[in-house]
């Protein structure tokens, strides 16, 4: 990425919309525009977990609202996240096909401990340098974040399932705000956020920060109230409660730092934020600048890089967690990588490297089913990539990775892939010849070697010999073809 | 067990089903009576692995049968087992349900390595004491196993999908017998045996034994040439082929000690014998009289104690391989059991202690999921145990397990359980509220409670105070008591 170059991140939250432009200026990002609409799409989610048309509507015509001033951005300058809502809804689906035409970019729908990851990542890029242990606490429309992090680096995540727009919902649900349903609302939540109580524990940090708008909004108007700007003490969460609570109701509330936008909401959010200041033993919060969105935007010039690609450092750490062979999988990404290049010879250097990386990524990873069963690994493979917390990955990538795994050995026919994603198909079918060609798990033979593509068509050269000389691999180079057949394309052996 | 009861094992093979009685003696179990029929179920499996309707009604007619012999034995007495077709076949439900039925015994489908396991028990009980270290090889229908073992213990097993019926099915599907397909079928079989090379390579054991109806009935054919009675060598194997494809048709075959019911499928037997033996460099082989049926007689022998119930090692190791917090599983677990004797303190002492063995399992595994993500961590829990090797467990009883893992917190209606059963509904009850009572994961408070149970009922008393004292508790108690509310039981405070 240039110096001077805009970047742009779109986080579809629970709550809000939000739209961030940036223009990278010698390593830091500043910005040149931002949009927040309240979308409120985590109140749209109906009994059994859809989101109801409405809330797509709402959230699809603000997504054409972003779209329009997006208009000339090319893909690498772009990415929208999306977070619980989206993880819970069983129709997403639905809504994502149709919002990627809309918005004209993918929308990578993110877990909950990446999204905790990448808030820490916005919020440290936008404080000052220290040395300090942080926690950082965000409170969104139906998940809440705790990160423990240094610098620049998040050391602990994760992400409840409490938010300001759910704990609305459930214990406020007509606005009346009583001493009752603060009592519920906070005992659930804490019910919820006790798992937290260890691994946060009050000594493992020095500074809390809070991001999100239930923070800010509560920092406003204690401002207004006279409070230093930004900071927020257990004393001032008594009193707004108790302000609440004697107002009634939230339409009745008056305080005129309160936006519109945010009093339907203020209930839950309050109870929420009280809840993890008793949980996690907290005096006082700073309201931090940085977001989400921060997060994603310097999250874009990190992947740029191998040696900052966090998705690397995943793919190794979830290697050594699940115990694979790490020389059989070096061994295989290599192979893999080679008849890559020859297959892939005229793409540009730069997306040949970005498929490399990939091919690589699901190589090193292809045995870590093992852990749990040597037979069916490479399904129980890709149950672990669609289901484990891999910072970094986006869930569609993590998926994608996991069909590579699971399409490693075995029938085509299973994966939940596109058989005219030519560049998808060709990592494909370069990883399972690298697995026959290291199938005795030593270093194979590949000089004279040559894999060819065509039109829905790959052809394998083996020098002369080179069958009577492995037969065992050149059997197994047979089936592979007969694999192939069952699928729009054609494997050959010339 | 008393001395002198009868025990008998059903093992419903892919080739043959048979019927094993045997007279406890002394530790002992001596053969009283030993039923082999050649059900060839294997060969009954269809393009999509469904057993036909013909296949399925084989195997009720031989169970049938048995099923008279076994009159008047007790459900501790007979343990059924079932192996690789009816782990391959997607309708095996229907035909297990009706197979219990025709029977009058459950029937356990094993997993290849516990297959693996019981089959080295059988043979080494059958085996004079040594200090040997062991290979053994099963050849059967459709899976064969290799296992290494020295006295009684099973040190390495797996389980590969070939075997005779299905060789012999693809690979010498019209009964001719020719190099051609020789070839062929040992290279095939040499594929999928691959991976044993390693671990099972040649300095890693010292004697060879084979079990199984192709080992025999090839030590039968080799003895009857003039060979040491039981021995097979590399050579043999090679006059053998030289034999057969002379002959070049099963139906031509003139060996007089090959039975008609192995004829059909020596071709693809042998081919995988010597696939197994050039694959693991074995130079000759006993034939060995301990079977899959022996190893389960004294596998139930094992069962009644806990301390030689494989079940319980299994557990443990699965803990500490997926890094459980062994503490908080301890501490579980022993809540689990205390509310388990209040609630069933009118059942026999041996059935009590039954289902505290079970429900301390769960206890005890309840949080392996884990390892996968915290998030869902309890279905990845019953994923990983739906899936993993388990020596000692039958694949229903994991999947038991597994139901209280996911079931051990969350709603209940997603369980695959029948809320008739009663036990089972408590043992899920009691490991519910173990988890709730340990939720902040120190020791809970148990003095003054009592669990109680009426028809479809539960009842928890607490004692005066305890809730104000508890007040997180007593809200996930509340939750709990609205979560039984969607199912056939009621669950209330008292």
């Amino acid at each position: 990425m240039q110096n001077g170059s805009l970047l742009a991140a779109v986080d579809l939250g629970s709550n809000s919309f939000r739209l961030e432009i940036g223009r990278l200026e010698h390593g830091q990002i500043r910005r040149t525009e931002y949009i927040k609409e309240t979308v409120r799409q985590g109140s749209g989610l109906d009994a059994s977990r859809n989101l109801t048309q409405e809330a797509m509507q709402r959230g699809w015509d603000c997504l054409a609202r972003f779209a329009e001033r997006l208009a000339g951005f090319r893909r690498s300058q772009v990415r929208a996240v999306a977070t619980q809502t989206l993880r819970e809804a069983r129709n997403r689906d639905a809504f994502l096909a149709q919002a990627h035409r809309t918005l004209g970019f993918p929308i990578d729908v993110i877990s909950g401990t990446e999204e905790a990851r990448l808030i820490y990542q916005g919020v440290a890029h936008l404080l000052p340098q220290s040395d300090e242990q942080r926690l950082v606490v965000d409170i969104g429309g139906r998940s809440t974040e705790l990160i423990l992090g240094q610098h620049v680096d998040a050391n602990l995540m994760a992400s409840y399932r409490v938010g300001s727009v759910a704990w609305s919902m459930r214990y406020f649900p007509q606005g009346a705000l009583t001493h009752e349903a603060f009592d519920e609302a906070e005992l659930a939540a804490q019910a919820v956020l006790e798992e937290a109580l260890d691994a946060y524990e009050r000594d493992r940090w020095e500074v809390a920060y809070g991001s999100s708008g239930t923070i800010g909004a509560v920092a406003d108007i204690v401002a207004a109230a006279g409070g230093p700007a930004g900071l927020i003490t257990r004393e001032d969460l008594d009193r707004l409660r108790a302000e609440l609570v004697a107002s009634g109701h939230v339409d009745k509330v008056r305080l005129p730092s309160l936006k519109d936008d945010r009093r339907p909401v203020i209930g839950g959010g309050l109870s929420v934020l009280r809840a993890v200041f008793d949980t996690l033993q907290i005096d006082s919060m700073q309201a931090a600048q940085g977001a989400l969105r921060h997060g994603v935007l310097y999250d874009m010039l990190d992947r740029e890089q191998p040696v900052t690609d966090m998705r690397s450092t995943t793919v190794k750490r979830l290697c050594a967690k699940f115990d694979a062979d790490a020389a059989q999988a070096a061994r295989v990404a290599a192979a893999a990588c080679t008849l890559l290049r020859q297959l892939r010879h005229a793409d540009d250097d730069q997306v040949l490297a970005r498929h490399e990386r990939k091919l690589s990524w699901a190589a090193q990873l292809h045995e870590i089913g093992s852990t749990v069963s040597h037979s069916d690994y490479h399904k129980h493979g890709a149950y672990i990539l669609d289901n484990t917390d891999a910072p970094g990955f986006a869930a569609h990538e993590l998926h994608r990775l996991g069909q590579l795994v699971l399409g490693h050995r075995g029938k085509l026919r299973k994966l939940d892939i596109d058989f005219g994603d030519e560049p998808f198909v060709h990592q494909l079918a370069c990883i399972r010849l690298a697995v026959i060609l290291c199938h005795a798990r030593r270093d194979p033979e590949l000089r004279g070697l040559q894999l060819s593509g065509g039109d829905r068509s790959m052809t394998l050269k083996l020098p002369a010999a080179w069958s009577a000389k492995h037969p065992q691999s050149a059997w197994l180079l047979r089936e592979e073809a007969a694999a192939w057949q069952k699928t729009p394309w054609a494997f050959e052996l010339g």
